[in-house]
């Protein structure tokens, strides 16, 4: 939750550079941070849904049913722009 | 400004799912399509920034110099982790 | 490895087009085509591994320690957004 | 070009690896670095192209032409192989 309040600081942040015509390089810093943030919230929700999966496929002995349902869920995090990275050149 | 104040709506639509701990598939797919609406703000602001250099190259006779900043941004909207990631973050 | 020599044809292909010189658009276009088969061969593999942490998580009946194996695939695979984040944030 | 034959060279590592049926972390590592190369060979093609607009632009003194087509190439490079893949994929 604290997480989620960050983020909706941030995009007001982000709002009032826009109203101010700041910048745009500033700004797209900002973009870029939000999404960074929005990523990091992607990843522990998918962690909190990954070890429910753990959980269950341990109690009901169930590798393969669990692999998909993770597998599910991962693609659909990743699915996206996390990748969308140069190296650092 | 509608487009962050729609993005402002999302997040707090994400922290209502959160606090009623929905389940994790569909907050994903809230978080993806955050992430979608953050990707397509950025891309707002670089074409602005894109069309800034692009009339000042003209006025001013200097294509090279405005490809650097051209590319720079460029690398900052798509490099996000490494580059963009603001320092002391 | 039908996937991978396909991926090997591909980075030729693209090759090819550099030295001929071909219209950039095109050549973006392919490496567009080069990085979504290089993260589809990354998913068979995530799978793969995944499936490993599953079986043994309910072989062992040890469904934390598994978890977290398998987010630490998921975020390298994800990319470093999610390594370089500082840690504890 | 040197880029290229390096990028063959990592396919085909990866490809040995995977004959050698090696540990799936080594694997995902040497494909994210491989996705690395690409991303940053896509950096090298985008540059070519922004440079060859921003000659344009100055030469036949048009500014918002030109800003077209680089934001064309660079949705191209970042948004749509990313907007290609749906979160539902």
């Amino acid at each position: 939750m604290r997480r989620l309040s960050r983020l909706e600081g941030q995009v007001r942040g982000i709002a009032r550079m826009v109203e101010r015509e700041e910048y745009c390089m500033d700004i797209l810093q900002q973009t870029a941070a939000l999404r960074a943030a929005v990523d990091s919230l992607n990843l522990v929700v998918l962690e909190e849904h990954v070890a429910g999966c753990l959980k269950s496929a341990v109690e009901r002995g169930r590798a393969d049913e669990y692999t998909e349902e993770v597998m599910d869920v991962v693609r659909r995090t990743m699915g996206r722009p996390v990748r969308a990275r140069p190296p650092g050149d």
